[in-house]
């Protein structure tokens, strides 16, 4: 097979800056702008047309700012193409560069803006199952995964501070090897549950002390972090999702205040109002339900605070 | 296997635009954009941090001033999954993406900057390959692909009208029925070819009178031309690559004057300079290298002024 790659074998003009572009440089340049925007003149549907456009011009106006050469074109397409090569079911690529390049937090930003002093929301992440089992309230989430035991516990409350009963609460996390039990198969089921609150809006379950675990870092977008020396960890974090009647769902995590990683959290998941106190609880010390466990284990507190769907 | 797609399932805060945006909210998502910017500082190629630094300011931009929804993220990570699928060493879903969002085109414009009365340059396109057939002057390049046969003559000088010989030329097409050799069999070789100009840099050969065609449309790219309302179609063209040792390589096309599709070629590589006057010949009138074809048949004359290599 001898079709070439579509890389343009012209080499780039030298010395090439924006500050140098003439006067009629820009006008063509413009025009080329113009042309494509008026492309999606007769698209009847408003927000899509919005959206083209808008990605359209931000996108020419990277090629022309940076002076994107013919070669590094090439090399975005051969990005994308490797991307699509890895990406499978279980694999998402272009989820792992939209999140290393902190689009999907800027997504969620958008889209969860802060309402009053409920909890903020953070990454969703790509290791959410729709079908986890489902746990009494003190009941242990792990399910065998290995990891260091954590009792977590709070409430969850409206903006006015009344306690939601019956709220669900999904919960997810890596094992201490870093891994979530779909990475292991996609059928295992292990560190994850949902239970809901009590009638007082309080819960607790037994989980995992969170740790660091690399996002799979052996495709393009690892290529890409270690080529720009970036680090390819996530900050230690339990996955959160609670949603009750009238409230807008929240998708959050929580991280433990003494992980290094933290604030360089490599999708910038990390908010300071998201970091708790995991207090490390010695070996054969009594749990809060009683029990005598013969390693150490740690306990957290979080309350969730629902902000009103309309917010 | 149920590991759910990454949409985060929270629904999308109502009544946003940009204009309702708080200055709270607007610092949060600058803190972020600063936050990424700053993830690159640690990169030590200057040309790489440059370009994603640029790459994220845009991309970020992109989604706090259209406040893409999570749901408009998802469709755009799907978009991509289902580009990357399509993608093959034949089909090439992100170049079809990047031709007609004028990507390619503002890439070229970018690096080919107007010298002099030099001939523009346009977008490559997909299918050049690198062993076309060599051709004698006169001789035909359309080794059989189906066509009105089109007698090209012309010259090629640098900017100053000096004759240049011995340049080469790579000339290719599709035939009458829109499709490229290789579309047929990726070892298929017809209508393209490669000549040298003659010691007066005069050159000559029998291709085919160009036609209009659809870009792969069957894939994310047609679904998006097909939503917005735009046409897959190119405008007829033909192909030219012209190198010379002390001048820039020229990838161009010319593109007949009586195109109904012309200035609306889906891909933008049109350009008023590029248009020829394809003049139609009746049957049996003698062509200029003493044949008598039993159809009709068309001429065109393209001289070709080339840039010098630092232009
Ligand atoms: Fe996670
Ligand atoms: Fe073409």
């Amino acid at each position: 097979m001898t079709v070439a790659t579509y890389v343009n074998p012209v080499p780039p003009t030298r010395g090439t800056s924006y500050a140098d572009v003439t006067e009629e440089q820009q006008r063509v340049e413009q025009t080329l702008v113009d042309k494509v925007v008026g492309s999606f003149d007769s698209c009847e549907n408003p927000r899509l047309k919005e959206l083209m456009v808008s990605l359209v011009r931000h996108l020419h106006s990277f090629v022309r700012t940076t002076r994107l050469t013919e070669e590094e074109w090439g090399a975005a397409i051969n990005f994308l193409t490797e991307s699509g090569k890895i990406t499978t079911d279980v694999r998402q690529e272009f989820i792992l560069l939209s999140d290393t390049l902190g689009i999907s937090m800027q997504t969620i930003n958008v889209n969860n803006r802060a309402y009053k002093q409920a909890t903020e929301a953070t990454v969703f992440g790509p290791f959410f199952v729709e079908d986890s089992p489902e746990i009494e309230l003190g009941a242990d989430m792990s399910f065998g995964a290995p990891g260091e035991p954590c009792w977590v516990e709070g409430t969850v409350t409206d903006t006015d501070g009344r306690p939601l009963a019956g709220a669900r609460i999904e919960v997810w996390e890596a094992d201490e090897d870093g891994l979530y039990d779909v990475q292991y198969d996609a059928d295992h089921r292990a560190a994850r549950a949902h239970l809901y609150t009590d009638i007082d809006g309080s819960y607790k379950f037994w989980g995992l002390t969170p740790t660091p675990y690399p996002i799979p870092n052996d495709g393009p977008v690892g290529m890409m972090l270690d080529s720009v020396g970036r680090s390819p960890l996530r900050a230690a974090h339990l996955h959160f999702m609670v949603s009750h009647d009238a409230c807008r769902t929240l998708v959050t995590h929580i991280f433990p205040s003494d992980d290094p990683i933290g604030p360089g959290d490599t999708v910038f998941g990390h908010k300071d109002s998201l970091v708790k106190d995991f207090q490390r609880q010695p070996a054969a010390s009594p749990t809060p339900d009683g029990r005598l466990l013969d390693a150490t284990w740690s306990t957290v507190r979080f309350d969730v605070v629902l902000a009103p769907v309309d917010a």
